[in-house]
């Protein structure tokens, strides 16, 4: 068991669709590893042909076609131990949607073999393959939709859990390893052990199970987004498994695929950050790779075993991840693009639009960017020079300053034959001609996408026009809230120099500076913008929650006093004063507005263009919604009664 | 047994999201059924709260509102039986995905009290209650991400499937019934049936289950969206269940939800169709409910045991049907609106948008139309003329001819400052000022919605400019193929009189007579639009059924002759020739183009307005797209050379 064995970690970009690059890309690599010795090479899940890929997975043609890359596969494997994630289709079995079976699976050959499996042929199933059985159905995520999972595999063929899941059998060099082998979700079985463990002695627990069964390292093969605080959650697991093991436990091989994959609403970055547990639960930092970054790790089995260590590991502050994934989102969309567009910006002189051609320029530089100032008589001197600043800072070559009060005044006037225009349809007419008139046909001319520049707080409240600053090809800031945009703005100035015009940028309690410029749409005189920025951001964190707070909730929060509602909402006291929360009758009549106002939008966001998730919660598949509006709960008309009846119809919290 | 009892089928307009609303109409009609002296009334799946709310399932505040809904219909259910769906949800367990468990339910009140269950104290659940087993996943359903299945809570508890299906036993005037209560799907378990029945002398049947454990009749309350076919399919999943229990067999009473929901993408008609089945399992057509139509149900139990017939119904053509279904989900989405829009149509002359605005004037009205036509140079007087004529046959008195020349040169002008205008680029600055600049400008102006014209065929292959008329709050006819249109377009006019004009409707090989107009986008000079209509409808059917079928199948089929061809596609020789499809080079560089095409025409789906479902697979978030670009399988390439090698190059199947 100390024998060396050279395990290269295949961190994998995977590209959702395209098997003929996953493939030609794997046997490169495989090649590779042959030529410096590896003897196991693994791979993530769903390698061959990605794994968001939406309904085509109901196509039986492209699952053949990922069945046949196997064939291909398991003869690159002479020579070689090959473990990577692929489907398994069994046409003669039925999913419960009536279609033919398929299930998320992970293959290991060796020497062009499958590798014997003890149970496979009690299960039906062939060698060398096992099965996916916890399959994540929240979120973006519909494994249930497309796979069958092994767990039921396993009770329709009367075998019981205990014997089912068993590790490999493997020699190399005449040295034998027993390898558990397991898939992504599989190692987070906490929230379905319930099911499967009535009437039990152990508790369902997939990878404890092929630890008891003897294996002696586990190989997890994943397909799992970036998500902030994700790293930590997997080390806690880890960690309590070792905890239920103790001496038993055993080191933890994971590999993530990177690379970015999407649903059609939302652009989702794979972090890779493929690593090495040792036989403590404790990551082996030196072995772990770069987040976003394919990559070939090589380490001898025996340095896994030998390490003792416990290891901490300084991780990136919250906004620095969001950052690299979004700049990891534009690259990889601009790359699934195979056609190299350029990247047509409208800039507003406003934080929002200064902030995606920053993260663009940084993303595919800014020879890419095609940016341009559409003015009507509303927008001031500042906020042009502003764009212009940008521009300059940014070293934007291709830059148009296009004047739009004419088209603006054709196209009014053209309107007005079937009658009067109101103030909103007339501020929607500019916000169109900039958004669908110039900015969408300068990308038609110019071989070119356009950005989308709304936050997540505009998109929620739809403080956008659509057809208009709802359009884009891509949405890079959409799933950050304005909070986070000004914080993000911060930091690219503190790192790469000023960039972004400071004049945007408020202080941290969203106060702007004597000569700064409060986000205002510009399309009337003297309009600012409704939102109350960092409070209605917190608000929205909230009901974007993984676990989704309402109105009800904050209703119950305010209740208990302000030190705990801003506690609760993660809001300074400064902010609730700014804002004069402890205005009752204003604060209910505000949270009804954003309540109501955020699902009278839906509609805006059933148009809107991807959007490059970061949250816990992005709007567009993440978030899923239909069209209905809001009206208040029992529980919200008495809690509202209650409060206004407490403190009086114009009571102050404070006061209490 | 054979005492009277008075049983109320309530076939409820379910309210998505409107839990005030439906609950209001429910106990308007539970007065109504108690003045009637019906004994017991039965009330649709989630008539409550409504069925696809999406993401608002995970908010605990709307489940503990409809948890509260329950103590008002239970104090309702005075001098009554009553049955209705709803959610149950349990904190003190989790679903697999974390959050605070939740259950499909059904619930059985009489006399302000739960009816007794003889299992669900050994469940761990109350009285009154049964949940739904079979989570449909499938299609625009996505109960798994939200519901946690009877049957896993059935396992969990360690209790056998035999013991936990039993019937509600409660007595009317002395008398006894058990009533076996069902939701939807459970009704519909022949895919579900492998995973239970491993080492079982019975298969997993819950309806069967049912009546084993002595219920004298079942009751099904369902949210089942229309399709075309369900009903026959319906009839048939009855019989084999008669079949299987022979002389065993009880009475079904089936409710089903009326309405409209939607799931952001998509619009999904509920059709009703409330009926009862026999002891025969056939159907009695004289209680069944109108299609579409709330309603309120009122049969004698003693009828239904009495009944001996076998019945027969003639059913609506498919088209009559998707009419129908287009007409209701035209007028619950205005509905739903609540505030009575006006419907900006642009009329192009063509039949597409002839046909929306029929359906609109059928569905709500003419007068609340506003129409206008947008010409350009490009257009012809023939379709301006067609225009008008539709306007005068649809009496719509809100017309407008706006010519948008002038407005076009005022665009190309500024844009030409950046550089010269492709053509293609240039005919979409014309489809954006019509889409974006007057028409959904229109809708703002006359407090309006837009409609998106687009067809199946059109919005698979983006043959439709974004931003232009992609643009729309609803997408009436955006499931139907143009082959459909066409056929819709001639059937309204021979029920109807001749409202659209015939020069836009082709014969049924889509020749269009001498002064015919065929369809053209009239963006530049001679266009035609480059869809084989017919065959191109043939393979997009093909495509988006249900099994998916894929260009490899085509090749497959095409290999196999003409007349296999034309069978599976289901088009005729005639139209074979027409297309001359025998030519084996055109026929894959024409098959290939259709795949990619369709494709590549992702993001514009992503962006557009929501579809009014009416086939087995809808674009919208029926069909889940990712985008990627298409490339060929190995399969697709090896078919490909079989049949340029074996038919020549420029071969025509027709010669082999």
């Amino acid at each position: 068991m100390n024998k060396k064995m050279k395990i290269g970690l295949c961190q994998l970009n995977v590209k959702a669709g395209r098997p003929e690059k996953n493939l030609q890309k794997m046997l490169e690599l495989i090649e590779q590893a042959k030529s410096t010795q590896i003897d196991m090479i693994i791979f993530p899940e769903m390698a061959v042909g990605g794994y968001l890929v939406g309904d085509v997975w109901l196509e039986e043609s492209w699952c053949d076609y990922l069945m046949e890359c196997n064939s291909i596969l398991q003869e690159a494997s002479e020579g070689i131990i090959l473990i990577y994630g692929n489907i398994f289709i069994d046409k003669s079995k039925r999913n419960t949607d009536g279609r033919f079976r398929k299930y998320n699976a992970a293959y290991i050959f060796q020497n062009k073999q499958p590798i014997n499996h003890p149970v496979n042929s009690t299960l039906g199933i062939p060698n060398g393959v096992s099965f996916k059985s916890l399959l994540p159905n929240y979120r973006y995520f519909d494994d249930k939709r497309y796979f069958y999972p092994f767990i039921d595999l396993v009770q329709e063929m009367g075998v019981s859990i205990e014997k089912a899941y068993q590790p490999f059998k493997l020699s190399v060099d005449g040295k034998y390893y027993n390898i558990g082998l397991s898939i992504c979700e599989d190692m987070w079985y906490e929230d379905y052990s319930r099911i499967y463990n009535k009437n039990r002695q152990i508790p369902y627990n997939p990878l404890g199970t092929l630890v008891r069964n003897g294996a002696d390292f586990i190989v997890n093969i994943s397909s799992s987004p970036w998500t902030f605080g994700k790293e930590q959650a997997r080390d806690n697991r880890i960690q309590s498994l070792q905890k239920d093991l103790n001496s038993q436990f055993v080191p933890v091989y994971y590999v993530n695929a990177c690379g970015v994959q999407n649903n059609g609403k939302n652009i989702i970055t794979f972090d890779g950050g493929s690593t090495i547990y040792n036989q403590f639960g404790s990551q082996i930092f030196e072995y772990r790779a770069e987040d976003f970054q394919e990559q070939l790790i090589t380490v001898d089995h025996s340095i896994t075993l030998k390490d003792r260590g416990i290891h901490y590991h300084r991780r990136k502050p919250k906004l620095t991840q969001k950052y690299e994934a979004i700049i990891q989102g534009i690259r990889s969309f601009d790359e699934m693009m195979d056609w190299k567009p350029n990247y047509i910006i409208g800039l507003s002189g406003g934080v929002d639009s200064s902030l995606v051609a920053t993260l663009v320029a940084h993303a595919v530089g800014s020879d890419r960017i095609i940016a341009s100032n559409l003015p009507t008589e509303y927008n001031s001197a500042k906020t042009r020079s502003s764009a212009a600043k940008l521009v300059e800072n940014l070293k934007i070559n291709r830059y148009y300053e296009l004047p739009i009060s004419e088209l603006v005044q054709e196209n009014t006037k053209l309107l007005e034959k079937t009658g009067a225009i109101p103030s909103l349809a007339a501020e929607n007419i500019q916000a169109k001609i900039r958004g669908t008139s110039i900015l969408s046909n300068l990308a038609g001319m110019h071989n070119g996408v356009m950005t989308n520049n709304g936050n997540k707080l505009e998109i929620a409240l739809g403080y956008a026009t659509l057809y208009g600053d709802v359009n884009g090809a891509i949405a890079p800031i959409g799933d950050l809230t304005k909070t986070e945009v000004f914080q993000m703005a911060r930091d690219i100035n503190q790192q790469f120099g000023e960039l972004i015009p400071p004049e945007v940028i408020p202080d941290e309690n969203f106060t702007f500076t004597k000569d700064g410029i409060p986000p205002t749409a510009e399309l009337k005189h003297n309009q600012l913008d409704p939102m109350k920025f960092g409070y209605h951001d917190a608000l929205l964190v909230a009901f974007t929650d993984y676990q989704k707070k309402t109105p009800e909730d904050i209703l119950r929060w305010y209740q208990k006093g302000e030190p705990f509602f801003c506690e609760k909402l993660g809001i300074t006291p400064t902010l609730f004063e700014k804002y004069q929360l402890g205005d009752v009758k204003a604060f209910i009549a505000d949270l009804e507005w954003f309540t109501k106002t955020i699902r009278k939008n839906i509609f805006k966001r059933i148009q809107s263009p991807p959007i490059v998730l970061v949250s816990k919660s992005a709007y567009g598949f993440d978030i899923r919604e239909s069209q209905f509006v809001w009206t208040p709960s029992f529980a919200f008309q008495r809690l509202k009664k209650q409060i206004l009846d407490n403190f009086g119809i114009n009571g102050n919290i404070t006061h209490v």
